[in-house]
């Protein structure tokens, strides 16, 4: 019996293509599908409206109709970049994420956001878009280089600050057995932290209130990544974001002092901690592009303590501008 | 009492901003409101994703953040691109839609679809992405030219043609009074068009079954407009592509015969119905890329009579390469 062609695209840049992209795309056809393969240039610098425009282009002209999904096989710029293209494909066609870093099957692949990078900061353009499933294969880690290991498990550390202080404290435990690629290990790890903001994800998808808190470390994070030109990776980047931010917290006194300690011995062994090569005043303009910020405000999500963000009237705080900028210039020295 | 002023970017093209664009900018700031005001060049060759870039870029840099809306002010092509604009700035915040034609209070600014064109079509790039309120003013229309009155009811026409027999023989007996801008009439058309849309909508918002109905005309229509590079209205597209779709039908002897000639009398009064200046080979390349088009075949909605679709396995139908040719290279010489 024929069972009829499903036609699919699978998007991956242009290391993971080789490797899993080829690999998933195999697979696929195999199972009968029509297969039409798309890769981008690895990095950041690629999730943009260009490799956007260009990947939706080769869609069209491969003839993919509404009839057909696409497949993100890679970290989370892919998976990231493959959902935007998903979501306004032909006002979108159904996306199933494979991600292969650990950033991206703890984070990037759940919880449906999308988009690309564009001049004035990071991910401003996007859409809420839930993939139709996620198939994360924790062996694939074994071939990632140490630092992309680790860097990833950053969003761990801060699943853990935000809701679950035994989280953040297994984690720091976990350490050598993560960076060693210990599959029991890493899929523990995994669960946990996809269950963590699954939950959160499901009580407020769109980000009305509750999944703010998500957002911890970004803030600064963000600025960080785009006033680097996105030279320095997103799990350092928000490990010094939210270093800053627990120390914003303390010095307004809404979060215990000591926080933004423990949080610094927590992500210590996971990336490195010295001087930023970023521009201050270029930081702070995309401090101000924050999509948090209202009435031109930025807003930050600041902790009580270790698993508890601090709610008083809503899940951000405004922050005046001074103590926001003793921050970011604080934090480009190291921690 | 202060109230605190929200953020409201009003999208408008050059030539329906000076008239409604800054008067509808006027009153939100009578109300309190922080009003940015931006416009881009008359005409369907401006829904791109180029015009969709500066338009966010331009809001980015006016310091919007999520909790802004944006007011679509205009017609069709306005209330798509602002749409687009809105459904993907910071992963999507408010968009009220205020048209200003026929064809945007009938038909574009219900249903919440929005998007741009590429160059491999119309319409091919968007979101499905629902307005918080449509705002129509019909006193507006006795402003517009009488082409593009008369235009904008062809989709009127086409409500009637795919659901609603009585309202199609009535937006004919109303031509007169619809062409003078007579208020009541115009009022009375457009609601019963809307409710019609909308039931429709309602049933299927994201165009899984149902709502296919009304791409009715559209499948050869947008082929055309995207041959002639826009150089003719979507209106009169669509006239040529409902008359053409319905001489498929009969052809196929899915609908009733004499229907074809049925609609050309209905729609004569509203647009030209000569041969048009469009390269056939060009618009059938068009026809392929088609968002109905399943495994690369182009599928057509068929009506059964004047008032019903012909539905049995699904409500498109797959047409012969040879049979959609001929009615697309037939159509081309008018009608």
């Amino acid at each position: 019996m024929h069972a009829p062609a499903h036609r699919v695209a699978v998007i991956s840049d242009d290391q993971v293509g080789p490797l899993y992209g080829r690999e998933v795309a195999e697979r696929l056809r195999e199972a009968g599908h029509d297969v039409t393969v798309l890769t981008f240039p690895s990095g950041e610098a690629s999730k943009n409206r260009t490799w956007w425009a260009a990947l939706t282009d080769e869609m069209l002209g491969a003839g993919l109709g509404r009839d057909c999904a696409v497949v993100g096989v890679g970290g989370g710029v892919t998976t990231d970049l493959a959902g935007f293209v998903a979501a306004t494909y032909l006002r979108s066609v159904p996306i199933i994420q494979v991600p292969t870093s650990t950033l991206a099957m703890i984070d990037a692949s759940v919880g449906g956001k999308t988009g690309v990078d564009v001049p004035a900061g990071k991910n401003l353009v996007g859409a809420f878009y839930a993939p139709r499933a996620v198939v994360a294969d924790t062996s694939v880690l074994t071939t990632l280089n140490a630092l992309h290991r680790s860097e990833g498990l950053v969003e761990a550390v801060k699943h853990g600050a935000i809701r679950d202080e035994a989280h953040m404290i297994s984690v720091r435990r976990s350490v050598p057995g993560l960076l060693a690629a210990d599959a029991a290990i890493c899929a523990d790890v995994i669960a946990r932290s996809v269950r963590i903001k699954a939950e959160v994800v499901a009580e407020d998808e769109f980000e009305q209130g509750l999944r703010q808190i998500l957002n911890f470390g970004h803030t600064i994070g963000h600025a960080l990544e785009a006033a680097a030109n996105y030279r320095i990776g997103h799990g350092r980047a928000v490990a010094y974001g939210m270093v800053a931010e627990a120390r914003i917290g303390e010095a307004l006194g809404i979060t215990d002092e000591g926080t933004a300690a423990r949080l610094a011995e927590a992500l210590s062994p996971l990336t490195e901690r010295g001087r930023l090569d970023v521009d201050a005043s270029h930081a702070r303009t995309f401090l101000g592009a924050d999509k948090k910020s209202r009435g031109g405000r930025v807003r930050f999500v600041l902790l009580r303590r270790i698993g508890e963000v601090a709610h008083e009237q809503g899940w951000t705080h405004e922050v005046g501008e001074e103590v926001a900028r003793d921050a970011l210039n604080e934090i480009l020295h190291g921690w």
